[in-house]
């Protein structure tokens, strides 16, 4: 069994709980967050007992952590992991900016830990075959990504304020899907972001509306649409192009009902965000992180994955502003 | 919480024991199982404690009894559980013998105890949607049902030796789904079986592939295709004709993933078998019977479904035989 | 060029005359019937002169007949034609009784000229590569075929009164198609018929939904299901297991244009009747046709498969009466 | 009836060829090509006269000209036909350069002829109702449009050597889609181009493999993605993102069959390249044509549509070599 602590009583952090509560080999010990309400729910459910983020680093049987609280402070959590030697998971991004996100990976990497970033996307059953069945070269060698990437519905003002704009926070999935499937790294990255569902991320000098294009030094190019709100439920497809065929990767719906009437022949919509969509990567994404701690390998979505993301965002960041290829530099 | 013994270790008892294992209302107390192998297995999974039947059904605070034992045991556990008291899930048939069946179900009865037959298929989240939308009139009077159930493979000689025969075994869920959707019970039922898969069955007065047609009282009609071999995987298949248009359910598949190439478009099997396809269908019945334990209510699909079913199977015997449209006496 | 006479100016002769009136090699040069504005409609669009039959069958130039006038004028045509040494194209079926159906056929074969009966649905693009793969072996050694065929909307009374029944009129299209498709012939027909949708079918003692099942020497079996109404359209689908897998063929729709939004995932419903669903069907049996003529070989579609499916329909106007398994005379 | 000629006998003359002579309102009158042979195979098929340019044009009764001759050859005989008064079909592009398409342009205007762009996916049944749809506000404003264009394989090198390159002479297509679906003219193009499938594009400094991002002064978006080789058959898809939900077009199929078996669910790959998919396209924007000689109303899809197309291909080319977001000045 390995003793975990959760920071972070959000919704995110909720669904690490429950599979936290429920995974055989876990002992969930922990749940730290400022909010009492948030923790007391958490403890309730799961019998994890609510500590101050000390008391918790500091019992020398825990041996693992999952950084699900505010963005803002990821990077001190995992370098205090770091430096008491537990193993890490954490929620991307790891800090929004640049500086700070090195130096805490420079703390990990000093402490040696096992470090998981949190891009559950890789964990998708659907993406996670596509990605076996290019690794096999069943379409031959890949040529353009595509990604769709779209949100059922924007955000309060209130939580976009706290948070690191749409490219860090939704697109930043994307950008790790694109050097996960392209195969090679980016290296120019053009960017363009409109305000066309709420002026609430205008104001913030923010976009609810982009499209991105990328390449690699070989030519290998990848597209991404992102928006904040896609009336008929998240939108979450992947489409590879190479050499010799497609593989795409669609939506996932509730049933597989469909009806035929006099108006048309209609099916489910997808699953409605992320929660339900990804339930199985959240849980596979553990899965891993636990065998990682078992096995004392690094996982396969670590602290690299995590920093090349961020610089990717400052890149679309950079070029939605210069209307230029911006290049990328790791 | 609710106490449990499960009955049996086989293939479904161990699906019932995982769902029993990790439902948050369920002690799972004892595991009983002639065969010391079989029922470790499922004590090493679980914590359950081996015993034999009498010392379960003897521990006063043991509160509910699943059946998945062999099929010619379900009438003497069943009936010795409701002198006991005990909440009862039985796995179908509750007996090949519609005598036994009978008086096992007036023990029942006569006990007042919870009782629920293990047709799952009720609880599968696609059936369930599409029946909540036949209820719903969204097709208006149902007309016609086609139901289309195929096996991947066909069973060993063995199995086949100690099991009723594929109506009783197999088509019997077939037949429960028609009831449960031509919203009329069905008055007449023809049926007609052949070799053609493996000569197993024949050698045993059994039939591999078989269709049958019923009809209700007021003429709506039901047609059902089996197989004991689908090369593609578990075939499950629901389509419903209405006044008002068409509902169909189909198959589950394990991702989305698509592949175009110079060959075809091609898109993932059917999820193997019936623990992968009817994973959530087992997890919901067993939700339910633990919901009518604690409300006191008699589930959905009880003991007359139970019955009721094993007569339509009984028909189709008949008239595989004497090539006849078989009148339905329940 | 060859010279045709298309005998019928019904809704099913507009079609057939539109495909003499394009075809490059059919110099179409005369329209019979009895009603003058109906044949003066096809003669104004496409040139072919009105006459009576006896004046078409008189012209020593001309080649073939197209028979799709009323069902109980077949015979007497096809007869008259076949002694007159034309190539016979006659739609289905050759008479509503076996006797003159019988009689017919001998006079056309003491005439050895060319006969083609209107089955178009054997040319069907889907059903065609369906039927091309079965032969194939694609999916091994058919054991099961399932044939759902259901018009969109019920008949007139009138219509009705002048036809032949639901069975000899739209099933004898399924029972072809069985023949087809089962690689053997049929040896026993079940059918069951009840009245759910226009009770003008009952007042004629007609049935608007059916169900029929059969089962050939080998035991391979075939289902076919039929309704007059169908709300969304209709519907034509083919599905056939085999030892090796499932080949079907669903319908077809005008656009493939899906939308998603906040209630469902939508597509267009089926093409409408047969004149759209067929069109390409139509084209393609007047090319057979044409194709035959010009070699002297017999078309793929001829006297004895009128002949056998109008058996079948005979059986299954027994069954539905008896209740029983049927045996196939042929 | 119109008088028609036809300038060239090529793959695309012969698609014009085949529907002009067919048409019921066309006298298919004179095809011209300077190759003999070609001309000779669409004059044995059609009958029409093979004749030059001059005598064409000088004939009175003439009243319409197919332009679908060699790219260098249409702004000249465009300017002749309108000079003499002919209405007039181009082919895309007018020319290549910009200069030599607006002299072009002002000859056509000033004849105040019917002038109709070869934009033939506009007249796409499914294209077309997707447009429709989009105009009847089904997903509310237009937010994002992706456009996918995949050749099955790339050129010769003998052919694109006479060729304008790939913008020009594949993704126009895309350009005019984009533009009629956005609802409002891009005023901003990015692209970017790579030599991935065949080196004979490098080597005429062309591009193999694209991607394109547009925007309109409002932000709307549009990407669009070019290869040259999809090893399943012509990719043609649209998507179109609005406030209210999504719309779809998908490819075309030649059958509706599908196999399941031991490895996959598998379906028709898409028809293999323009003159099957766009077949009904071609035929619609003939009548378009002959609708518009009829009423004397311009086309939907006229001068100006061809002019502004070939300048955003202007606007790509500069872009994939700038890497900037290149305004749009039309």
């Amino acid at each position: 069994m390995i003793d975990f602590c959760l920071f972070g009583a959000g919704l995110i952090g909720s669904v690490h709980a429950a599979n936290l509560g429920r995974h055989p080999m876990v002992r969930f010990r922990y749940i730290v967050d400022p909010r009492p309400e948030a923790a007391q729910r958490i403890a309730a459910l799961t019998g994890a007992e609510i500590v101050d983020a000390q008391t918790a680093l500091d019992d020398p049987e825990l041996q693992a952590v999952m950084i699900a609280s505010a963005t803002k402070t990821h990077a001190d959590i995992a370098t205090a992991a770091a430096q008491k030697g537990k193993a890490i998971f954490c929620e991307k991004p790891i800090d929004l900016d640049i500086g700070r996100t090195d130096a805490c990976l420079a703390a990990v990497a000093k402490a040696g830990v096992i470090f998981q970033i949190g891009f559950n996307r890789r964990f998708d059953p659907s993406f996670r075959s596509l990605k076996r069945r290019l690794a096999d070269k069943e379409i031959g060698a890949v040529e353009q990504v595509i990604i769709t990437s779209r949100d059922p519905e924007p955000e309060s003002e209130e939580a976009l304020a706290g948070g690191g704009g749409v490219f860090r926070e939704m697109t930043i999935h994307d950008f790790d899907m694109a050097r996960n499937l392209l195969g090679e790294e980016p290296v120019e990255l053009f960017a363009t972001g409109s305000s066309l569902v709420s002026p609430a991320y205008a104001r913030l000098g923010d976009y609810d509306t982009a499209m991105f294009v990328m390449r690699t030094a070989s030519g290998r190019q990848c597209h991404i649409n992102n928006s904040v709100r896609a009336s008929y439920g998240y939108d979450q497809r992947i489409e590879v192009h190479g050499s010799e065929g497609m593989l795409r990767a669609g939506n996932r719906v509730p049933t597989s009902v469909e009806i035929s009437n006099g108006s048309a022949i209609s099916t489910d919509k997808p699953l409605y965000f992320f929660v339900e969509r990804y339930a199985e990567s959240y849980a596979a994404e553990l899965d891993h992180f636990i065998g990682c701690i078992q096995t004392g390998q690094q996982p396969d979505v670590g602290a690299e994955d995590g920093r090349k993301a961020m610089i990717l965002c400052e890149a679309a960041l950079a070029s939605a502003k210069s209307g230029r290829f911006e290049p990328i530099r790791y």
